[in-house]
């Protein structure tokens, strides 16, 4: 019979960008596109954050028995605490034929990325490129120094983006919100997914 | 020195799936993210029809004129009358940094593909293929005869989309012009055109 699977949303981008900025305010609203996975961590609470909305919260006994019984699409390890996805809740929700949206580090991202090649992987970035190509243009009045420190900072930032499929600059919060609809949507409209789904749809027809 | 190129952006899809209605929809406000390219012909102009708003209205010599001397994207007959595009439009307006969008037939949008492979072409199909998705998970109830002829019709759908990157339901033409609108500002955003642009800044630079 067939079925419908849902599309993995990843957002990703360097420490400090506002990942967890622009999720929030993605689901600010309830989100009807698509579920956010909630992060499981071994980091005690902090004031105000509730468990199972922020994150799961597991003693570290628990997280490593998750580790051994494979049962976490991706973790790391950050300033001695572990931070993961829960693999089935993520299966789950993809097999119901929902989107799963994940926001996390470029670590683990890079793990998704092997184990999941079809999901959708959305790079964050600070505003700098842009800044740069507008003083290239000319629009600037930076000193050649200062241009050239933000050259070096560009390409290493390009560096970054290699594994993604989009890269969305965060500019303002809610312009990031936007790209990032508009590039679920048409990511549903991209020939080799729907292409790939009718294809599955007609098999065993007729 | 550095300059930021337009996006060439066409649609097409069979005939009388609703290329001109979505088209219009589109352009129906000032567009502000894409210019139009008004198409040539041959045929006459019909009540209401405006020189260089519906169409360039040309004589059949004029037009091949402009075949011979190479000014055409794209070009094809269609009931006896030529029907193009004319290049140095498309060029002026890329080379100005802003992206242009044909509506065109499938013919048309072969030859564009050959010329200019890195534009975004979207295939506008008819709501058959998921009327057929809704049927076959079971929410309708069509007899075996009618979802095999209906099998039979995806099938040629799913041949005609090969050359395109995106396929959009006309569904309802309010959709359709939205996905087209998500489509243009997601293809902004993805990695290899973000990181083509910035290398291109970046070359010659320190």
């Amino acid at each position: 019979m067939y079925k419908k699977r849902g599309l993995l949303i990843v957002l990703s981008g360097p420490s400090g960008v506002g990942k967890g900025t622009v999720r929030k305010e993605l689901f600010t609203q309830p989100n009807t596109n698509y579920e956010y996975s909630v992060s499981m961590t071994t980091r005690s609470p902090r004031e105000g954050e509730v468990d199972g909305t922020d994150y799961f919260f597991k003693t570290k006994e628990e997280f490593e028995q998750l580790i051994e019984e494979g049962r976490l699409l991706e973790y790391a390890q950050y300033v001695g605490n572990y931070y993961g996805t829960p693999l089935d809740y993520v299966n789950a929700t993809l097999d119901a034929g929902r989107d799963v949206f994940l926001e996390i580090e470029v670590v683990g991202a890079a793990q998704v990325r092997e184990k999941v090649p079809d999901g959708l992987f959305i790079f964050l970035a600070p505003p700098s490129l842009s800044a740069l190509e507008d003083r290239l243009i000319g629009r600037g009045t930076e000193s050649a120094d200062v241009i050239k420190s933000r050259v070096t900072k560009a390409r290493d930032e390009l560096e970054m983006m290699n594994l993604y499929d989009y890269v969305v600059e965060n500019d303002e919060v809610h312009h990031a919100c936007d790209r990032i609809n508009a590039i679920v949507t048409a990511e549903h409209c991209r020939r080799e997914r729907v292409e790939k789904r009718y294809r599955q749809m007609l098999e065993g027809e007729c």
